[in-house]
């Protein structure tokens, strides 16, 4: 099991797990056909230890998947990790150990840091959210502006971070956004409702009707159709305070669009239940570590 | 052909290119067992046309492979582009228009904004970068530090930037660092004049030797050694300075590390011939784009 | 696009849909390294034409897949569907016309026919359970007994058949069953009301709370913990009635567990919501289709 | 090795045996992104005990593979088979025990049981039509109306109910049939020699060559043109019997077309080599077996 | 279609044809991440026109399959086969002629000729053997000694040639060698005949049972026990006509071991059915053609 | 790790090595849907062991590759190297024991000495021709003409052997050959310095840039463009020893084209840098080796 994702899961039709699909593909473009300048430079015999260190402040993800990575290209590495996922860290602090075959460690160091950087980088800033809505009742929520191939791995990310997952695709969650609207007419012809009732009839009745809204009218009309969960689009802050209040309960409420750190303090304080930020995934900068070799001490 | 990517370029085993694997792995995770909401909600004759708009100034790439996402969808999509990749473009521009039926449009919408938004991320950057450094005569290069699965795409980014590619993995590039030095023995034993051979003798003679120094030092036994490119590793102006007056042309000289957007233009004026920089890839904030809809009019 | 399957679903890394698979699959082991006999007996350019007749009286699904079939072995097949997915048809009904060359046609035949008489069988027994609650409110609703890799093709024999779809997979939809509710102490320790509790809190907003109960006692604590749906589990006919009675629409009811053809006209009459049934895809038999060639008319 | 499976057999080119793909393509549409419920209720460190027990009488077919599944979700399992495929049970006898961590019994459960009840259900029928011609010479043969993607176990099940296997698929013997004749002309035209030679001269030397006859007069042709087994298709008893004393060993002879367990004891009698039956694969009920946990004995 | 290879033959799991895989897997060493000569000298609108033209006397297999594979590099390529598979052809003739994008062309260049001239070398060396035996009443066929991943071209390539196959693979023909009958016992032991009843009671009726036998003892236990195919090994040429002489028609004759161009004719001469040699596949040399370009005129 | 391929090289999306994948595919087809002879004739606890003996004196290559088929059909055999790649060996030699269940020894023997006695073929070769120029400074090379699917093993055998490796395929190493330079306008045009001239400002700095010429103007210019690397194609003897007194170490000089056992000492003697043969890929007969089983030994 790999830490920094979900143990068991089996989400491929080729026997591997997302998170070893991904690590499979980019150890592929890295490695190619073979590191020329290791083997030509280092014996086979020749045995190497390395220090994951911290060089910034942040939280991190992806620590098992980084031992992932160093046991996919030589399964001897013993990688032995010295905190866990969800774990804030200081600069200088010894994220992980590794000992092995030089030539190994060598060709997965690039792979194992990009991964771990990235998914640290989501963790980090999520924390950084989590941490501003300190004591209020909303929750954190992720989006599906995710990274391509990676999207398990950074709502795990997210999860680390302190901040909770909103569906995981098209397929687990209802969501009706203005374009489907669009498609059932224009306002005023009581669509709002009749997508809800489609969603009603249509979907499995295990998953909860979630709408998107852009104006009180509409929320209004949400709550009467029975949504279970409404998605306050751009609203300002007087807009959300008096949805909280005329919903009262009926529904969930979801603040969307535009929310960054600076402001997400006072959009709890709204008392929505939800907020959600794609800058937690699609813009994350990469928290800054590195990898520091001894050869011959492992 | 898909602009954004190479022409042609058939990396894969699987019968796909690396842009159709990470596409299709992207179309996985999102769609999964289908779109229950747009199922539930959008009769299947329903057409729809749909414009790429930018939010924000940047530099676009991927264009052609946003196209692609909407026909791996719905192959009646009719997506037309109205600009190429690496055209700059200012918020309120059209980047391209799409027409075909709703469902399939809205099943592909997310996963081609955050293909098209990362990787103009990346060009937008990288053009940052090369116009701080106009009139010199120093590339702009990428690094490994790319997105898993991506690489091949981020690096067709920094060209449509106007930025040049290093090696594309271990396999295309000799570059002896100093954890490979390491293994040759302590500093002067003479282990970069040895390494410089052992490349030599071993790597296919397509490659140009490139070695990492971080001194004065191990600069002249580079060039002693014959290497055709030396890395200068984190060093101050000064030292930089001193390299290229010593090295005279006997060597392609890099700088490398910490290289940041404020500081690149002293790097480039201190005759180096590279500059490399990581930020290129691995933390570039995404290029803010939207999709708007119009139901019916397709 | 396949009729007997969603449109647009992209459910696989390998850049095929799951139906496109299970064919693939299906004709890997059937065809293998050639037809021996086809290509012995048959020459390459000697056309044909074929009909697919009911022998049975049905229900059918799985009609535009059977094209499919076709035209994975010879692109230039014509198949020319009769009816209609969710169509009842009579024995002697042709189902589909085929033209092409002999030998696809030959080589495909066997896999089409599996898959569709397969596909209808499952259509046909929902449609006699539908039928057998005309005019009741409950829903009938397929399980997870499923023939494996054909789930996503079942699961829509199922809504041909007139039926409606449960969750798919353990994914999209909370269900807490008695083992789950073992894990967190012997019954009395308000297991029920903290396992929804942690339910409500782990899992994604979007999806609703099911929980399975087996008597009086777990169904009051599952209301009371606000259950969004309780599985009735192999209840009788009166603890059903009170069931219903008692919960008063403050949660669906879904009876689940031993309901056959013969029992589900009482079970819909109890007034629970849903009823589910594992016969539907577990054992239906084939329906019985042939496939008619004349050899030289097409 | 997995019992109720050849050993050894490597028949994919993706690095896995046929039944590795099936289970790997059921666990994916099962568990998709992540079991929810389990993730959301069971702490990792819970471990359960499990029995698979019958609820019917019946043949076993699949333990091994049922195990297989367990270990694919996690291989830490404990899988302890309590009988050999191809043992009768009783109800209420233990099948096989499960001990591990909770988490992955859960998992696993559901597709474990699906593939197990299913190959079950194809041993048990196969066993009855078996039992019905106890003393005869006939061989019970299964057919390729298999569950596609199923093929291997489906016809290891047969076996393990005391028949025998026809062809795997069409790559492995010859078979002309009515479609391959029409192609050579009409009846009269001597197009059984001809079809009989076409095979001789065009196919492998180790395959025989098997011919299907609707009547008398087609027989006594394929006897002359040298067929080395002669499929008798749909003929009444009395017609099987004056061919097999026509034929008197020079061919084998298969009866085949509608023969149901009721009509399969005459059928034998006649002296025919081989009976066929599509039933045993197409339409062959699950077995009802449970798995039921103890959590926390493990 | 592709000429060279069976029509419709579906022998995979990834939706792909063997012979599509093995080209996939040829274009992938070889282009790699992209052909960076092309790339950088010839400007993506370059057209231009090729021919592929012999340089040696031979006989031509898999023109259809190099076709395929400028096809899968770019599908606007226009390739035009001037001869068919099977056809010799004389130096200086042309095979095909190619037009399309110059890029495209280069990149597909080497692929198609290391395709096209190994399976012509296959081709012509089987078409020697056939040669020398002309009038003689045995068949040259193929054995398993072929390249890993194109045996099915290679088998195709032998029917080109003139000459016949043997079993595919070990599923579609039963052949007791000594290694099987080692372990029934010592000589003396009727292994022979235990083994051939072994074969007939668990092999699906529709194949033959072919045993191998090194000396006349094993023969007449071979015969005895009712083989329908009897492999001669390594016997000179006295024992094989003994052979044919005392088995008379009861079983078919294979001649094989150590038989090669020169000693082909002589093997014919002893009445033998089948001979067999290996060298066709593991040793043939590769025929010599060229690929000709004209920048501009395509 | 498999000796005869490099260690730890990852040059795969599937998760599985280059060399994983042609084993896999050819596993595939030689074993198809199952050994039918042994599985009918060998009882699954029989166990054997076997030897590898060499019928012909030579050098070995793939010696871990061999094993590696063994452990991929059943993990339990145990398979003991006696000699290493590159080792020369004598006929009656042994190659490597193994020991194991006999029905995995007699599935897996065929694709294990297909393999191996091909790519020994290969080392062998490059060693009679390594072997011709003992003494020369010239170093032997491989081409590009290499069996589809097995690329990074015949390079390795040719290291084996002795010889050196060229670029792996388009994507590492700029080779500019007659086609590319037709594009550019016709001889005389200066199309050798624009050659050269855009690779440089195209391709990664990390590659040297060689170019082919075929006569002495070209050879100027291309020494005048800077080329690295100059490919003397199909020149004759006094042109390249002209060639290389004129470049005088200016760049390296290849020798191409048609250049055979006999011809290579008197190449070498010109003073070439390197010569490359296509002939050690393109047509290495294999090398012969049996395997010699002894059944109940193990």
């Amino acid at each position: 099991m790999i830490s920094g994702t979900e143990p068991h899961v089996q989400s491929s039709v080729s026997g591997r797990t997302g998170w070893e699909q991904i690590v499979d593909l980019a150890l592929a473009e890295d490695i190619g056909t073979g590191d020329v300048t290791t083997l030509a430079i280092i014996p086979s015999d020749t045995r190497a230890t390395g220090a994951i260190i911290a060089k910034q402040s942040g939280v991190i993800s992806g620590i098992g998947l980084a031992g992932f990575v160093f046991h996919r290209v030589d399964p001897s590495v013993v990688f032995t990790p010295m905190i866990q996922d969800g774990d804030s860290i200081e600069p200088g602090v010894t994220i992980a150990t590794i000992a092995g075959a030089a030539r190994g460690l060598l060709m997965a160091e690039r792979v194992a840091l990009n991964i771990l950087q990235r998914l640290s980088g989501v963790a980090t800033i999520t924390r950084s959210y989590v941490d501003q809505i300190a004591g209020a009742h909303a929750r954190i929520v992720d989006t599906r502006k995710t990274t391509p191939g990676m999207r398990g791995l950074e709502k795990a990310a997210v999860r680390h971070g302190g901040g909770f997952n909103h569906r995981f695709g098209l397929a687990d969650g209802v969501l009706i956004k203005d374009n489907h609207l669009a498609a059932l007419g224009p306002p005023g012809s009581d669509r709002v409702g009749r997508a809800v009732a489609l969603a009603r009839s249509h979907a499995p009745h295990t998953l909860r009707i979630e709408i998107e809204v852009t104006n009180f009218q509409e929320l209004e009309e949400a709550v009467t159709a029975g949504a279970d969960v409404i998605m306050l689009d751009n609203m300002d802050l007087p807009t959300m305070r008096r949805a909280v209040e005329f919903v009262a309960g009926r529904a969930l409420l979801e603040a969307s669009g535009g929310i960054v750190l600076s402001s997400v303090r006072e959009v709890a304080a709204t008392g929505v239940d939800l907020i959600s930020a794609g800058a937690l995934t699609h813009s994350a900068p990469s928290l800054d570590l590195s990898l520091e070799f001894s050869i011959g001490a492992g």
